[in-house]
Formats: structure tokens, sequence, C-alpha cells
């Protein structure tokens, strides 16, 4: 008799976005003629950079052509982007990679949610709380935890609290744990980890013989020049740490598809019997045997973000989203609001007023100004009673949103 | 102390192919003059066809529009493609699939190594030998056999031989089975299976509550009637068959990547206490967890597979394959080798001459014919003294090839 995965009838509820669009579905029914302004999940909207469009039909014309059309690439992707990769956003920070150290995905939520596959079963789990949500249900999934409570807390996991009462820089976890999941600049509090809190966690994991998930799908909204882009910047991280990279907030893939992670040769996991075994190569069979690499014209595409033009139609493209925040941040301190965040990056993390819950302040929210944004406890129990609100908009529509706002 | 997934050591040498590539990289290192025709890994050579290349641009200028461009899809694909799925691949044989039942990815190579993950680890796997390495090496990983022997056949995994001696097609096995991996038209034989075998095994499913994992990936090629396309074409199969198809082969996508998975929600899988689950509910959550969705304009250039131009062109290039794969089947042939398949399946499988290994075979061809074929020992135990040659060529390679295997 064929079972099922029974790690899975685990998980609570829907993933969160999904959910979220269920209810902004059924509302949009119910009202067909109200216009929603969407800042909940994080989804650019500004378009292809002419550089990366101009590159993308680039290498849609190279697979027309007997003589330059691609099959099968290498799975870890082509070194025209790779190299690009390690130029501009290591070498560039001073950070060494080599080229077999780089694997090309479709994506930086397919990487982090695979990435667990590659270590055992008894490895113990930590997160911080609030967390983006596919680190959590994939370990669940996979049999790393026991049974989550009302709340969403798994057993058997670690969950780190950040709240503005410790200032969203979580403590080092006073019980040994094994695979840590750090997101800087944070999706989805927005806040940032200095070198200093970073070097802390390189040396916990050193000490420890644990392994540090570093996302860094946000770094390039950074705005501080003191914050690390990379963790690879804090000495000995390249023994500790995995790296995820995304160009979907960068560079506008969220629908195109594409992101990278960094395994440095130096990382080592154990077996039972205490042999150290080299991580990279552990991921390079997975990545061969289940994924087949990213589409050519996507990659491509990925490489002009590298360009010269590319590079600077970016930084636009950023710089426009950042001013966003910065209105955001501006109009809810006004109202007299708590925000996070929002500084070196494109969420603004807010205290919900009146002590509302975070789904009841999501839905009078959508009900009431007809603005969608993320409710805190989405993330998990410590984002009870905080609210995300995503710069990635038009300007109008971020202006609109703060108008209806401020008459809720 | 971080532990690794000890599963993974268990893994016998590289995948197949990477270490084809190995043998071939360093033969033509030290043979840098030697015109090295490639019919191992089975990979296009034909260009995208124009009905394709044109939405591809289409698509990718969408994106460069603010009005038109597209951020997050549907995890599950976009319904234009969809819908398109549902009525040229299925409607048109009669079957009836939902929109709910497709899930596009970006390619079947990772959803058939994907899938394994939703299904509990107590269950035994039921592979045809030879069989496409990924089914095997995806449950070793996640810890569904026990060692491999010299001959890479994992312990507690039921084999079932295909060979000369059968006409390849396998017995039903004899001790119960769970999950049943089946591809046809077979990679790597070449060879069908019937309506009558087809509905034997959909039997066996129903009478075991087992459910098939069936790998239609080639089912274009196809060119006797009497075969059928698609598992669902037997009645019963909704109730216990997954079906696993792609455009890589179909339409030339290696390169490009794309393909789709069908889940009836008429299929269950069971609690250890023998809960009924739906199998579609399960993988969506999977889906949507670990995945963001393929390319847009990937999806897009899919879309025009079923266009009427697009079918028209593709029919053409399924053809010239087919046509190099009767050219190899005629000369082979005349040398009075053994040959199976590449009838309606762009696969030769051969009998080594003298008995030779596989992969002797292979590097006499390598290196006497620089021709590079697939040595059967690499799709399993049963495959050793079998060779595979690929029709993905272009006609001037296949005729030389013959000509060089004919020297030999």
């Amino acid at each position: 008799m064929i079972t099922i995965n029974e790690h899975f009838l685990k998980l609570k509820a829907g993933y969160l976005f999904p959910e979220i669009s269920r209810r902004v579905g059924s509302f949009q029914k119910a009202n067909p003629d109200a216009n929603i302004i969407r800042l909940g999940i994080g989804d650019v909207v500004k378009p292809l950079a002419p550089a990366i469009v101009e590159a993308f039909h680039a290498g849609v014309d190279q697979m027309s052509q007997a003589d330059s059309f691609k099959g099968y690439g290498p799975e870890q992707g082509y070194d025209f982007l790779i190299n690009a990769i390690i130029e501009n956003d290591f070498k560039s920070r001073s950070v060494d990679i080599s080229t077999d150290e780089v694997f090309v995905s479709d994506g930086s939520k397919c990487d982090s949610g695979n990435i667990q596959e590659i270590f055992g079963l008894d490895n113990v789990i930590a997160i911080t709380d609030p967390v983006y949500p596919v680190y959590v249900d994939t370990n669940v999934m996979a049999g790393r935890s026991g049974e989550g409570d009302e709340q969403g807390c798994y057993a058997g996991m670690v969950y780190m609290p950040c709240t503005a009462e410790n200032n969203f820089t979580p403590a080092l976890p006073s019980e040994p744990v094994d695979l840590i999941y750090l997101c800087y600049p944070n999706n989805p509090t927005g806040t940032v980890a200095s070198k200093e809190t970073l070097a802390q966690w390189v040396n916990y994991a050193k000490e420890n013989k644990a392994i540090i998930l570093f996302d860094a799908a946000y770094e390039r909204f950074i705005t501080d020049p003191s914050i690390p882009h990379s963790i690879f910047e804090i000495p000995g991280a390249k023994e500790v740490a995995i790296e995820f990279r995304s160009f979907s907030k960068t560079a506008g893939f969220t629908g195109t598809r594409c992101g990278f992670t960094v395994i440095p040769k130096e990382v080592k996991a154990y077996t039972e019997s205490g042999e150290a075994i080299e991580v990279n190569r552990i991921w390079n069979r997975r990545h061969c045997t289940k994924f087949n690499g990213v589409s050519y014209p996507v990659q491509v595409a990925a490489a002009a973000v590298y360009s010269d033009e590319g590079k600077k139609q970016i930084d636009e493209n950023v710089s426009y989203y950042m001013e966003n925040a910065s209105i955001i941040r501006t109009h809810l301190q006004e109202l007299g609001i708590e925000i996070y965040g929002g500084e070196n990056a494109p969420y603004v993390w807010l205290k919900t007023p009146d002590g509302r819950s975070s789904w009841d302040f999501f839905d009078q929210c959508l009900e009431n100004a007809h603005v969608v944004g993320t409710p805190g406890a989405g993330f998990g129990p410590s984002g009870e009673g905080y609210f995300r609100l995503s710069a990635f908009g038009f300007r109008d529509n971020i202006n609109e949103a703060m108008q209806r706002l401020k008459k809720l």
C-alpha cells in the first residue's frame, strides 16, 4: 500500500501567500469595483530593464538558429553568468569565490527550500521568528519537526524571536543547533545585520560545527555602506556558510526566474562516524540529478544585470523602490505608527495600531482601505501584532495607499 | 554538529551523463582535432521552431512594458498553457483532465526526481531495468534503499529486468511494490507498451493500492496508432497514475526548460492508519512551497507548441529525428547488429557486438570512431551488454557516424 509522507499533514493552513490570494480574491469577487492596491506579496512591478530585455531577445534569437542553438547546458549554469556573478557580487567586495562554488538556479525559493535535503534528518533547525515560511515548511515536510501548535510553532525547531524588544537581533541559541537560517536584509522585518552580528554567528557556527544558510536575496537594497552584502565578507564564513542570492527583487525577475547559491568548498557536514564531507560535492550531486539548468535565454538576460547599462538601469529601479519605502516610512510615522525596516530593505514592518492581531489588521486594510499587506503572524508567532508593507509598487499606488491608510 | 544526509554517500559513481561528459572531455583534450559525433545524451540539435521563437519574443516583449509585465505567476502555471495542454494532449485523446490537475514545471527531470518526496519513506520502489537513472538515484538519496552493489543495484528496490529475452516487457512484480516507475516510449530501450500491457499495470496498481509514475516524455515520437500516448487512456488509470510530460524532446526545449505533471484528483495515498489522502493536494503544497513557477516567456513559448503553425513545425522536427532513427536501424541491421526501439522512440538500443561490456564498447566507439553513445550498463545491471544511440542529431552526422561504425 502506497503511503503518503505524513509530515506534510503537520503543515498548518496554506502557505502564507496563497492564503492571502484567497482572501483578496474572495474580497475582489464580492467587490468587483474595488481598486485594490497590493503591497502584500513582495512582487516587483517595474518591467525588465531595457538592457535585460535586449539580452533576453538575443538569447532567444540564438535558440532560433542551428549554429547557436543551446540544448542541455551545464546544470550549474553557464560560465558567462557565473563569471559575471563572481566578478561583480564577490570579487568587488574582496570575496574570493571560484566558479565551481556557484550554482545557478531558477530562483532562491527553490534553493532555500531544497537545500535541507542534503543534510541529515536529525539536525536541529534554528530560525529567526518571524521568518520566510519556506525555511520552516520545507523542514517540516522533510520530518525535522514534531507537530505544530495553534500559533504555527513546530515542536523540535528552535525559534529565535526578533521583536522590537530585542531590536530584531536574535540572541544566540542557548541550546545547540545545527542548521541556522538567517536572512539579511531581513524578510519580513526589513532590518539588517551588522558585521559584528554576523561575526558572532560565524563564530557560533564554527564552535558548534553548525552551518549557516544565509539568504541575501535583498542585498541590493542596502544603502548603509557599513552593512555587509554577503556573509562571506565575514572572516571564516566560507567554512560554515551557504549563501542564497536572487535576481527576483534585484532585477525584477520574479516572473523571469533566476537565482543562485554559493557553497564554498570549505563547508563541511559530518557523517555519524565523524567523517567530514564536502557539502559542495553533495549539493552538486543533488543539483545534477534533480535539476537540468536554467533556461538559456534567461541566463543571458541575467548576465545583462552585470553589464554597465544593466547596472545603471537596475540601480534606478532599486532607487525607485527605496524611495517608495521612504514615503511609506514618512507617512506611517506621521500617523504615529511604530515602524522598522525600509531603510536598507524594500519592506516596512509596522506594529499594528491598537494592539490588533495581524490578520484583523489585514482584513481591516483590505476591506476598508482596499490595501493588501502581509500579516506578521503569517511569518511566525513573534510576527503577531506586526504587519508588512512592501515597497514594490508604482509611486501613484504607494501614495494612494498611504492616503487611504490615513483615512482608516 | 551538522550531519550530512548519508544516503547520498550510497550513490555509485557520478550521475551517468556527467560521467560520459568527463570521458568525452578527456578524450577531446587529448585529441583536439577529433571530430566527435555525440549520439550519447539524448539532446536535440534542431533550433526552436519559428512559431515558438516568435511567441518567446512576444513573451519577452510583454516583460518590457509596465502594463503587460508579469511578476510572480501561479506556481502551477498559467491557464493559457494549461488549457492548451488539456485540449491538445488529453481531450483530443478522449482523456478528461481538469485545470487543477496539471502542474507546469521547468522540466520533467525535476518533477520525476521530486515526486517521491511526497510519499512515505517506507514505500517499496519498483523500476524497470535498465532505467532512467533519476528514478533510482532520487529514491536512494531519500533513503528508500540500502547499499548499492558493484553492478549499481540498491538493496530494497525491486528491479524488473527488461531484456531481449522478455521482449523488453517486464513481468508484474512477484513481491508487493508501492511506487512503480514506468517510462513509455521507453528511455533507454526505445520500446513501447501496448494498451494491454498498461492495463495490466493499472490493474496491478488498483489491486495492490500502488501508484504508477508514468513518464511519457517521448509520447510524441509514437508512430503506431495502436500505442497509447497517455496512461490515462487506460480505463481506471486516473485512480492510480501520475504522468510526466516534457517539451524537451517534443519541441526542442532541452535548453529552454518546460514540462508538466498530471495528477488526477482520484489518486490517493494512505496514512499509516489507512486514511486516504489526495495526492494532488499534497503535491500542490509541495509545488507552491518549493517552486515559483516557470519563466513567463518560456510558458508563452511552450503554448505555441500547440498553435497550428507550431504543431506543423514540430511534426516536421519529430519526423526528421525519426528518419534519423530509421537510418541508424538500417545501417546497424546491415552490420548484423541486434537492434531494438527506434520505431516509436528516438532511441535505438543495440546489443554490443562480440559480447563486449557496455563501457568497453563506449570507449571503443569514442576512441576509434569518435562516436559517443550511452553505455547500457549506465542505466542498470540489465543494460549491461547493450548500448544506446540517440537519433537526435543532424542528418550528415548520423550518416557519418554510421559510416564510421561500419569501419570499426
